[in-house]
């Protein structure tokens, strides 16, 4: 049964939850909201949504590079080059980028009839983004069912897993990762030297598909 | 202390809002969502923060129009001629509009060091738009506390007040309502007839400013 809306980045982790939950996927929404990824990304979101037959839209949300401070915003030279330490890292984060997402796909799900998003935040974020933690999944989702005539709920399987454990499980589906992108930087290959880039060459090793 | 951002429409119940925690107000966002009202509505607000010299920014959101159904969002012609009955206004419902402009507030907040997000929601909308309700209003506060650094917090304070007591409170406040804009069918003049246009003139008549 197609109940549910998958907010899909076209990252790793987004897109081996579209293909763990293809059968319930009645729509997939990426939101372009000026990173300096959000290009190669939405190529990546469109491509596993063609092969998966999953109808797909894009969402701008011109704002957020006109208003919000963030290295994610402000051009490849302004991501650091490191691992994920919090420091670092926090010049990364969109502030509310999870709430915000989750909020219009709540109104997509609404406006639809649809029961459920789906979102892919996991362990591995916890430290860095608060909107990624369980307790603002938890929140989140009681605000959805109190704003919402029908009860939307929050879907979030991989809230307790790490980075590691998502590869493994989409190299058992069959996940091409080629056509997934995560380098903060945005360039055409990969940096190999952000946070993102160490710490998915780092699953993609667990998973054995280096 | 400016510690606050208001989500402020331009309607009665936001400008009085505006207008009692003027002092606390650091910065005042309207949403440009595509609503009939939408344009008269920014000007009310604009006119309401240059009287009270608070910065306003409005945010646009196209994607409101193009992907949500709603009467609110279709023409004059659309809106229902008649007083609250619940199913008549349930057509202009804009699915979890409360949920999107608050999390985007809130990441304005937290981008911008600011405590709190003012909405000015009240209890004559609870039948109707669940997004109003208190139990929303709490779940979404406890979402944006768990899902920033800084503890963002919402801060409600009509959410038990009928519009005919914020009518009276915006009186003592010597709020000008000539500069608010209500009608959902959105004209140069009210319609006198759609629920918010009824809904308005009670209020205003037992606040004693008709």
């Amino acid at each position: 049964m197609k109940d549910s809306i998958i907010v899909l980045s076209g990252g790793m982790d987004s897109v081996t939850l579209l293909h763990s939950e293809k059968e319930r996927i009645a729509l997939a929404v990426t939101f372009d909201y000026g990173s300096n990824h959000n290009a190669r990304e939405i190529e990546c979101a469109a491509w596993q949504c063609r092969q998966l037959g999953v109808p797909h839209v894009v969402i701008p949300l011109a704002f957020m590079k006109e208003f919000f401070s963030s290295s994610l915003l402000a051009g490849a030279d302004a991501v650091p080059e490191a691992g994920y330490a919090e420091e670092n890292m926090k010049s990364t984060v969109v502030p509310f980028r999870n709430g915000i997402m989750l909020s219009i796909a709540c109104g997509l799900a609404e406006n639809d009839g649809l029961a459920k998003v789906l979102i892919a935040n996991h362990g591995g974020d916890h430290a860095v983004y608060p909107d990624c933690r369980p307790e603002f999944v938890k929140a989140m989702g009681d605000a959805m069912r109190a704003g919402t005539y029908n009860g939307v709920e929050i879907h979030a399987p991989f809230t307790h897993l790490t980075k590691g454990e998502i590869a493994k499980l989409g190299r058992e589906l069959g996940v091409d990762y080629s056509h997934t992108y995560s380098c903060y930087k945005g360039g055409e290959k990969p940096c190999g030297k952000c946070a993102t880039c160490i710490e998915r060459a780092e699953a993609l090793r667990f998973a054995g598909l280096e």
